[in-house]
């Protein structure tokens, strides 16, 4: 595997210029605030291969589906992050030529995405007609302090002549999506504005009405921030399309910066009434407070998240690059402050995937969020989910649950199901056990009760509803049974007694018994019958196991498979989904990601390392880790095993998926949710932290190239400073609060501000 | 359940013009010849809602299907049978008002479509403006005898007044197809010509290209036939249309006869080059030998088919209708003229399943045919299969599958596979088993085993190979296990070791064995290594048992589920399938159709009569018959057990299913091939006809209502004249040869010409 681009351990960097890679490009590149992000398009235009893509956090669109036959209950949209207003546009001509990045040479070129302070730039130097040379210098950020702000700064310089410059500043919301199902169009205009120097679209999706108004300023200077120039634009306007356009003569030598502020404001924060007028009040703001205060206070508020975030490696730059391309773009597209939004699989990166929740946000992003930042961030994401429950319920109820019975839907942006492979939308269901799981790892790391007795217990209780009617009891096994089921293994579809759904179907009911009997003063909200059946359940759930062996069988009649390991497939037939039809892959024993060993990993204090390690060793070698969310928790239970070849040779798989471009696919957009399992790979595998009801436990195993790993972590409101290698571990408690844990084995207290390091007991 | 129409032995009446049922009445009153066919549509405009539809054996267009995900393996087409050309059309305007029944008033209105001869009849009187009082009296058919011909009787009297008459006689290729998945336009003109009387329209399909020419001539009467008019028509053509305009003054009282013929003629049966001349020879030679010489042609061979294939039920007038429409349907479906052509599960009668070939084909009109006509026609239908083989050898190789082995697929028009839910194209294979089902039954009746030497073993090996392979060995079970299959039961998906499927596909296995044995001089077709594997197959193949029972387990784990008999589900749940999603339905322990007892059906000589009761006893109680293929299996299996009620309560259930329209859906067409299940539910269940090895056996059990079933049956070269009561067979060798049976379990042989009556032993 080659790298797509420069190692560097702060920056993703481009050193020439390669059309082939531009939409690979498009997307590792890509910015965003939490709120909106884009795609690296240049600013410029570019008739070459690109995915315009500019993406409004929660701004969706339901498309009809298209499915050839109807199963009934499917659902008849799926719904999609919107491509909407291209904010970016600075279209430039040299004395009439227009500068497109396809039709001119490129004598140089320059990318670079400075992770650090979350800015892209361009520099590069083109040659045009009669030998012209100019060269470009863009710079541009999505604020994170300001999460309905942007601004670019784009400098030009005529090397070897003096010439006129047409410039075209625009907003263009004449947009479709690449993955529209009839080719339809989502946007009509709401209203629109065109002045000097500024200009306005307001546009409505259709159907689902969002209203989103793109405002835009901007200034114009010689010999960059010296002198604003006076320009008399002239404008012109259409529908969607706002322009204004600039001609001046430019001195050879003498670079020239135009200076654009955009405001993306939106009815997700703003009422149908006033959005418009936030766009507008806002890029005033900051049209007037200039381009350097916007950057300075976006800065700060990067330097603030890396802070708590970061994670440094000592002794591998690679790895060192990858990990924080992977926080930053979680933090680019998750910040926590709006319950309404979540994280699509895809971020702003690109338009698969919808941008629409999966129970990716509570396997993976949680974990990450809980860390990595103040808990109010991953609480928002529980209200996310508490404020979708009314619609859980809705759903259980189309597939004939009752009395408040809730089942998450696979896909979702509102709450209602939007997925259509009946396999999935109707039996994947073990996603709801992952969003009670979430609610008490949520507790593990922040001893938050009051939101559980709040809100928590709402949704805890109505998914072990859910499952208590879900089970049925087999009158030839004497238990309760779970027919029908696609585990996280979606190689298997439509199986009976998955194990890993039934063992957390069975926990989920098990905290919904103990959750209310914490809160047992206020009242149950569970019914006497509701507690006696779930109490019955629990007792009484089918669990099954490969006979004389510790191994949970994945579900019943997997031992009738013929049992040929992974090692031993042709590499010409993988990855199987590209290479063998669906029953192929269905009846054959290989194993997509992570199932049997996803309980193993959620609940792994339930299991004695023996069983870990016997259902690790018979499940890996038929793991063909199809799905970029597999092997991050094969290397954390390698890990936990101290299997120190595995845990990396796993952890390598997902380190670099989109910066090396493993799959090919990374033109599409990066996988976001999956970032987060590296992250995982490093603190829970590599770092050994886990964080249980009685503390903190630490057990690090590094790689051999690893000297140390040094970044912070929140726990139950303390930030702790930790510096980690494999004998060594040292601690910093930065907050007040005393924290217990156990390192390498041994229990300590550490008083706020203390610091401990320990030692690992080595035997000979 | 009310009747739809009026009860008539012969003829289907409508005796008022009702708009509401006109769809439903289109699909009932449609007619064909084999070759091609037209829903009942008005020759004159309507513009009221009607499904116009005229289709062509074996044209079909590979429409891109819609699915939202894709599996690898599916197929990117469903085939569709086309809409073509509408060949009926004659608008008649009275003094500038145009004759539409949804416009006019109807004083009066009586439709028959009378089956013994073939004729589709209309008589009306409409009142137009200023009481202008018209009769019209029009009668078609599509010859029978010459199956490129149709032809047209158009009657029209002006009652109280005498004026000036306009009639557009034309043909309209600029059809679209209903279910188009993106309103796509299927065709194509290749060239077009009018002239005085006459016009032709070849149009090519987009895409496969085949050629259709409609071509028509005309000529004008006055009362009745007594004298030819002399016509001086106007005409025009655009794309794809001819017209012919014709105006003349008709005088009150007096009828005149529009008699247009029509010649379909394809590349189904012409060179590309000679199709269009095909037609316009065709019309030619229709219209100068004219409309009575056709008439008497097609009646004539309407009387030939109904000597050989009509049922009488004497005492039951609503049953012989419905038995009588099922015969003429089929015949005029498919006559076996043709082996490019199939059966389409609508015949002619609509659009969808795409006029596509099913299992159907093999389970249920193969022993419709080999009954009610020579072998020649079930012969045509195992050629069909036979030139298909290798295109289910390519299916079979997408799947995985080496060496030969044939996956014929579940919907088909040209042998590729074009149906696109992963669990039925890819899990129901159960379909390859009942094509090598068909050859056996056809030898059964027709001791043709050289059609086996020809062809039949190359089908019966591909099959048995794809069987071989498809088994894979358990070490659990130390058996052959199949695993992810869907069987007949299509309410259950992706199951391990459906008996039936196990069963079925071990018996084809042992077929091939046979077969191969049995032309061993020949040399054999199969390797001995393939011998080997398949003997060790057919030793070991895993049948689920229900323990310490009779009962055939209809996959693992079926006692898991809860076994709630159909009984005590609430009738406002049913059928399940638009109720209950799909999850529900899966999990559930409902059978949409016979599974474990299609296995019983066909092998029914294999179990002991203990065996097929128990396994009727606890199956029928859960089994939904949400399939209009179900109830039939059951009533013959009923029938066999003398299990009267339940016999004539499942026949019921489909005998009158399109007539009295019981699920509302007969506007979209009629079920043609479950009409042979219910010709099977009185041949095989009432008359208790078996055909095997060692001859036929009869062992009736008639409705008390029946006093007597006479009909004939081809049976090894012979007809058979057959006069059925319950206590009471009598039966005429029609052929030469002697024919052994057993009637009333009493061994007989029947010289030909012979006559013999048998009557039961009655124990007091």
């Amino acid at each position: 595997m080659q790298n797509l681009f420069e190692i560097d351990e702060w920056k993703i960097i481009q050193n020439n210029f390669d059309p082939e890679k531009q939409e690979a490009a498009e997307s590792i590149f890509a910015i965003g605030n939490g709120s909106f992000g884009q795609r690296a398009n240049f600013e410029e235009q570019y008739s070459g291969e690109s995915l315009q893509g500019s993406y409004v956090g929660g701004v969706y669109y339901p498309d009809k589906t298209r499915v050839g036959w109807w199963k009934n209950g499917y659902p008849e949209y799926f719904a999609k992050v919107l491509n909407s207003c291209n904010w970016i546009g600075i279209k430039v001509k040299c004395e009439g030529q227009e500068i497109d990045l396809a039709k001119v040479t490129v004598k140089s070129f320059y990318r670079e995405l400075d992770m650090k302070r979350g800015v892209l730039e361009r520099r590069f130097r083109v040659l045009l007609d009669n030998d012209r040379e100019v060269e470009i210098h863009s710079t541009r950020f999505c604020s994170m302090d300001n999460e309905e702000i942007a601004a670019i700064s784009y400098k030009i310089t005529p090397i070897n002549f003096s010439g006129n410059f047409r410039f075209k500043v625009y907003l263009d919301n004449n947009v479709t999506n690449q993955d529209s199902n009839y080719e339809e169009f989502f946007w009509t205009e709401d209203s629109r504005k065109v002045g000097v120097k500024k200009g306005v679209i307001s546009a409505k999706t259709k159907k689902t009405e969002f209203l989103v108004s793109t405002a835009m300023r901007y200034s114009f200077w010689k010999s960059g921030d010296e002198e604003q120039l006076e320009i008399h634009p002239s404008f012109k306007d259409s529908e969607l399309y706002v322009e204004n356009t600039l001609e001046y003569r430019l001195e050879q030598g003498t670079e020239y910066t135009l200076k654009k502020y955009v405001s993306v404001a939106s009815t997700i924060n703003h009422s149908d009434f006033s959005t418009t007028n936030a766009a507008i009040n806002n890029v005033t703001e900051a049209y007037l407070g200039g381009y350097d205060a916007l950057y300075d206070a976006h800065l700060k508020a990067w330097e603030n998240i890396w802070s708590s975030a970061d994670i440094q490696i000592d002794g591998d730059a690679s790895a060192q690059q990858a990990i924080r391309f992977n926080i930053f773009h979680l933090y680019q597209t998750y910040t926590g402050k709006n319950a309404k939004l979540n994280i699509g699989p895809k971020g702003f990166t690109g338009e698969k995937y919808g941008g629409a929740t999966y129970w990716d946000t509570e396997a993976y992003c949680i974990p990450f969020f809980l860390k990595t930042a103040d808990s109010k961030v991953a609480r928002q994401l529980l209200m996310y989910r508490f404020n979708q429950l009314d619609r859980a319920i809705e759903n259980a109820g189309k597939l004939g649950f009752t009395d408040g019975a809730a089942l998450y839907p696979m896909v979702t942006m509102n709450g209602e199901e939007c997925h259509n492979e009946w396999e999935i939308t109707f039996e994947e269901i073990h996603r709801n056990a992952a969003i009670a799981y979430a609610i008490h790892n949520y507790t593990l790391h922040t001893q938050d009760f009051e939101y559980v007795r709040m809100y928590g217990r709402h949704v805890i209780n109505g998914i072990a509803r859910f499952w208590a009617q879900r089970f049925n009891w087999s009158g030839a096994k004497e238990a309760y049974v779970m027919l029908g089921v696609t585990g996280p293994n979606e190689y298997e579809n439509n199986v009976n007694n998955n194990w890993y759904t039934n063992y957390a179907a069975k926990w989920c009911i098990e905290y919904a018994l103990e959750t209310e009997a914490k809160f047992a003063e206020d009242g149950s909200l569970l019914t006497d019958a509701e507690v006696e059946k779930f109490k019955h359940v629990v007792d009484n759930v089918y669990l099954p196991k490969l006979d004389n062996t510790n191994v949970f069988l994945q579900q019943e009649g997997f031992m009738d498979k013929e049992l040929i390991p992974v090692s031993e497939l042709s590499a010409d037939e993988r990855p199987l989904n590209q290479y063998w039809s669906w029953d192929r892959i269905l009846r054959s024993v290989y194993i997509k990601q992570a199932d049997v060993l996803q309980g193993i990993y959620f609940f792994e204090n339930h299991f004695t390392e023996e069983e870990i390690r016997e259902n690790y060793e018979f499940y890996e070698p038929f793991t063909v880790h199809e799905s970029s969310l597999s092997p991050c928790l094969h290397s954390i239970i390698a890990a936990k095993l101290g299997d120190k070849d595995q845990a990396y040779s796993h952890y390598l798989r997902t380190s670099r998926l989109d910066l090396d471009d493993y799959n090919s696919e990374v033109a599409e957009g990066l996988h976001i949710t999956s970032m987060a399992g590296t992250w995982m790979s490093i603190v829970e595998g590599m770092a050994g932290i886990r964080v249980l009801e009685d503390g903190l436990t630490i057990d690090p195993l590094l790689p051999d190239q690893w000297k140390a790993l040094n970044f912070h972590m929140y726990f139950r409101n303390n930030l702790l400073q930790l510096s980690i290698a494999e004998n060594e571990v040292s601690i910093k408690n930065e907050g007040t609060a005393p924290v217990k844990m156990s390192v390498f084995g041994k229990e300590i207290e550490l008083e706020g501000g203390a610091v401990s390091t320990s030692t690992r007991v080595l035997t000979a």
